[in-house]
C-alpha cells in the first residue's frame, strides 16, 4: 500500500501522474491518491473578487486564511474541479476511481481552529473567523471498504471538525496521517520541484537521501510550502512509514521515478 | 428505500431538507439523496466571465450547453460547493454522509452526446462540443456498499460516459434511473414550487394526484424545468417505482411533508 500526495502548484502534470498511477494499479499495486489545488484556488479566488490571504505564523509557517467564503471557493476547486478532473482522468484509463473529501465519511477529522496567530508588520496579531485545523484522526473504514472492493480512493481536503464543520487542513500532513493510519509501505510527496534542495531554487543542489531519524534537521533547507512536506515526512516516519519520497510531478512517470529512488528519499 | 432529489434553484432551504433527512435517517429509514446546483452554477459562471448558455431542443426541452469550460464550472459548483455544503450539514446533524458524483465509481453512466440540436431564431442548428448525455446505466454496487455500511450517499451530476468522459446529465432523470435501479419505494422530486401546477405560477392550481398510468398526459402543464421532472416521474413509474412525489423544498420539513402526501403524488 502506497500513499501518493500530488500538490496543487503550477507545472504539475496530472495527465502524467494519472497515466503512471493507472498502469501501476492495473499491475496489481494498491494506492491511495491525495491531491491539492492551491494554485487553481488562488486563480479562481482572484477571478471571483475574493483574493487569497496568506498569513505567517510566529514559527514561520505560511498558511491560507480561510474565512467562510474562502472555504467555499476552496471546496469548489479542490473537491470540484481538481478532484473530479483527476477521477475523470483515471476513469478514462479504466481505473474505477472514487473521489472524496475529508468531510465524506469523516475520513479526516481534527479540531477546528477559529483563530490564528499571524505576524504582520513585525507584530503578532490574532485573526478570527478562520476555518482551519490539523488532521488528528483518520477514519480508515471507508478507505479500506473502497480498496477491498476494487475502487481507487482519491482524497482531498477539507477535513471535518469534531463538530462536523469543514476545515482547511494541510494536504501533505493529511497524507502523512493517512499513510500512518493505513500502515503504508511508502508515502510519496510529489510537487513541482525535484525534491528537497539544499540551495533552493538550484535544482543541482538536490538532497538525495535523508536518514529517517534526522528529518527535522533538514527543515532549515525547506522554503515555504516545502516546510510542511518535511514536517509531514517527519510525522510519517515517526508513525512507522518506512519510506517517504519527495518527488517531481512535472513530467515523465512521476510515481515510478520516485519509487525507483529519484528525488529525495527519507528512510 | 427512498430516493430524494432536491433541486438547485433559488429559494430551496437546504438546512430544512438536511435537518428533516437527518431525523428520518436516525429513526432508521434508508435514503439516498441526489441534488442539483443550477442556480448557483449560473451565478458563478457569470462571475467568472463565462455566462451560461441554454438551448431549446426541437421537442421543447431546455438544457444547458456544456462546453469544456462550463463543465469545469459545473463540477466546481455541483461537486464542490453544493455537494460538500450538503455533506457538511448532514455531518453536523450526526449523519455520516458521503458525497459522490456520477463519475465516482461510474455510478451514473451514459452515452456522450457531443452535438445537440437547438432551435435558435426559429431555425434548427447543430451545436458541437457539448458534454452532455442521459443516464442509461446506474452502477448500484458502490451505493449499496455505502448504505450497507451505514453511510448516506449524496449524489450529483456529472455522469461518466462509457469512455470515462464527464457528461452533464439531468439530475431529475438521473434520480429516476437511480430509484428504478435501487427498486426504491418512492422517489421525491423537491424544488421551489409546491408541486405540478395546472396554471403555473398560480400555486392554488396545484394538481394533488396523478394516476401512474397517465403521467405523460400531464406534460402539457409542465413549464421549463418541471418538464424533466414529469418525464423523470414517468420513467420511474415505468421502471417499477410505486410512488413519485413532486414536493416543496422551500421550508418546513420538506421530506416528511411530501411523504405525508403534500405536493403532487404520482401513484
Amino acid at each position: 500500500m502506497i500513499v501518493v500526495k500530488v500538490g496543487g502548484s503550477a507545472g504539475i502534470d496530472y495527465d502524467a501522474v494519472c497515466a503512471d498511477l493507472a498502469a501501476r494499479v492495473q499491475a496489481g499495486e494498491r494506492f491511495v491518491l491525495v491531491h491539492g489545488g492551491s494554485g487553481e484556488t488562488n486563480r479562481i479566488a482572484e477571478a471571483l473578487g475574493h483574493p487569497p490571504r496568506f498569513v505567517t505564523s510566529p514559527s514561520g509557517y505560511t498558511s491560507r486564511f480561510t474565512d467562510r467564503q474562502t472555504l467555499e471557493i476552496f471546496e469548489m476547486v479542490y473537491c470540484g474541479k481538481m478532484n473530479k478532473g483527476i477521477v475523470e482522468r483515471l476513469q478514462r484509463h479504466g481505473v474505477n476511481a472514487v473521489g472524496l473529501s475529508g468531510l465524506d465519511g469523516r475520513i479526516f477529522e481534527g479540531r477546528h481552529k477559529d483563530s490564528v496567530r499571524a505576524v504582520e508588520n513585525g507584530k503578532v496579531k490574532v485573526l478570527r473567523g478562520d476555518h482551519t485545523g490539523t488532521v488528528e484522526r483518520v477514519n480508515t473504514h471507508l478507505i479500506e471498504l473502497l480498496l477491498d472492493s476494487g475502487y481507487l480512493p482519491v482524497l482531498t481536503p477539507p477535513a471535518a471538525s469534531y463538530e462536523g464543520v469543514a476545515i482547511n487542513v494541510d494536504g501533505d500532513r493529511a497524507a502523512a496521517a493517512l499513510a500512518t493510519a493505513l500502515h503504508a509501505d511508502a508515502l510519496l510527496l510529489l510537487s513541482n520541484v525535484p525534491g528537497l534542495l539544499r540551495a533552493y531554487p538550484d535544482e543541482r543542489s538536490l538532497i538525495p537521501r535523508i536518514p529517517a531519524h534526522d528529518v527535522e534537521a533538514y527543515l532549515e533547507f525547506a522554503q515555504d510550502r516545502m516546510k510542511k512536506k518535511v514536517l509531514g515526512a517527519a510525522e510519517a516516519v515517526a508513525g512507522g512509514v518506512r519510506r517517504v519520497i519527495f518527488g517531481d510531478a512535472r513530467a515523465g512517470q512521476p510515481i515510478s521515478a520516485a519509487l525507483a529512488g529519484q528525488g529525495t528519499v527519507v528512510e
